[in-house]
């Protein structure tokens, strides 16, 4: 069977706009109750400014608790060579940073023109590679900007490239705003596998308009088998909660399992970590399949 | 841009289970609502007997009362010779038999086994069109069967075979407990295209693990344009209320436009259609992207 990294966000995407402060030792229940699921990686924090993100400022105590476990890929956000210095005080293993395809999308969220944040990236990426540290790239806003519609295929390519070139390991391509298609994905990938091999590449959905699997499907076509989600859909859900956030790692694995993919994770684990994350984060949490898998659950459990 | 027709089936499909008995005045206000969408084809209701489904009892004075537009494809469902004759005496311009692909589902179903209700068929298929009317076959539990597991294509091919042969006009592959992946999808289309056209299939996909839409993206590439659907999901719901029956026409749509293929059929109109469905069930529908499509619309209508 084909093996499918998912690569689990909630510490990091899920929370980081959540309004309280959750505590770091709820944190890293979750992130042992990752590990326990089998998830093999996990994006656990982000060295944002703690003054921005407070959110994030439990950053190097998360990255210090974090269950010891040598077969799962850690990773942290750092925004820049600052954020950089404190995630290898830290002991991050592996960085990822964040290149919004716009020049509007980096003005809002950094203050930054496109140009500066690729020169950022760049210099971080050189910075953490010379510190013998993974280091890897978003795309951000990659098929659809919300201030500056839709974004041409060529200028991901393009960030692709100057990324790759720096020394990025990977680039996870990101509909941020929920806005991409299969014919969108297909269009894309189209141009990115013509310089690239799909090892490099790395997805992340989100399910705004419930098209997150479908993405999937058509990226693993494109031959791209690594995935961003987040348990129960934990983040970002600018419209009605739990219906359009990150996608659902409960989704992507029942579908990663019933069409052939070999994941590692269990499904009952991920159960276990969506009630969980409803218990930390105080939200009622649940992915598409969610009604459909507890009826199963419950079905097997009444079996028995 | 290519067409896509979509089927509204919430008429039939979406309420045969429903509890309360809803009022013929309330279903033809929905029919007008469908053809106020823009819907080009409605299967309106089933000429079962009325003992066994007493939702479908108005079935004749519903087709009597179906709003007069030519553009508009019309069809109900037919069991077998008895209501074909009811059919017919209705003005009926189009009947769809089912069949399922397997013997247990037949027996629990109707209580025939699967060669006596492929000679049911059969007969009802000659008999419809010597009579003129236009006759069509659902291929029910075509991907997985709730007693007997897997249906393997090469079953649903020799049924699909045998009812074309009897003068089927369309077949419509229908996942009725929502067990499909695309890769179960891709298998069987494979198969049936050896023989077949595209244009005789229709694929009518039920939302329970929110596989539906990458399943008609599946079906889109095996080039079947045609898809049944349900406004808000309305519909058979073995889990949770609004998530798991028919595929949402409001998702459909969605989806269809925003792939590029062109349908006739308005958002906002379907949005009304979800309101009346509720209204007339009393049921909370609305498909999987209902939060984003609401919350899009208020957007909209806040910058008029």
């Amino acid at each position: 069977m084909q093996q499918v990294t998912i690569n689990e966000v909630g510490l990091r995407d899920g929370l980081q706009m959540h309004r309280s402060i959750v505590p770091v030792e709820d944190k890293l229940r979750l992130a042992q109750a990752f590990v326990d699921a089998g998830l093999r990686a996990v994006e656990a924090t982000s060295f944002v400014s703690p003054k921005a993100v407070p959110q994030m400022a439990d950053a190097a105590e998360l990255v210090a608790g974090l269950p010891d476990v040598e077969s799962v890929d850690y990773s942290v956000l750092v925004p820049n060579q600052k954020g950089l210095t404190r995630a290898l005080a830290a002991g991050a293993r592996a960085v990822n940073l964040v290149l919004s395809a716009t020049d509007t999308m980096n003005e809002k969220n950094i203050g930054l023109s496109l140009s500066e944040t690729r020169a950022t990236c760049v210099a971080t990426i050189q910075e953490a590679r010379a510190n013998g540290v993974e280091a890897n790239a978003y795309i951000a806003v990659a098929f659809d900007c919300p201030y500056e519609g839709r974004v041409e295929p060529p200028v991901v390519a393009e960030l692709t490239n100057e990324m790759v070139e720096a020394g990025a390991g990977r680039v996870i391509i990101a509909d941020t705003i929920g806005a991409a298609d299969p014919v969108k994905v297909r269009s894309l990938f189209e141009i990115l596998l013509r310089r690239h091999s799909p090892d490099i590449f790395a997805c992340h959905y989100h399910d705004t308009r419930a098209f997150a699997l479908c993405n999937v499907w058509e990226s693993l076509q494109a031959g791209v088998m690594r995935f961003d989600s987040s348990v129960g859909g934990l983040g970002g859900c600018p419209f009605s909660p739990g219906a359009s956030g990150n996608l659902a790692t409960e989704d992507l694995v029942l579908f990663l399992h019933q069409c052939g993919y070999e994941t590692g994770v269990s499904l009952d684990g991920v159960l276990e970590c969506v009630k969980l994350a409803r218990e930390v984060s105080g939200r009622e949490l649940g992915g598409r399949s969610m009604a459909y898998l507890t009826a199963k659950r419950e079905r097997e459990n009444g079996q028995h």
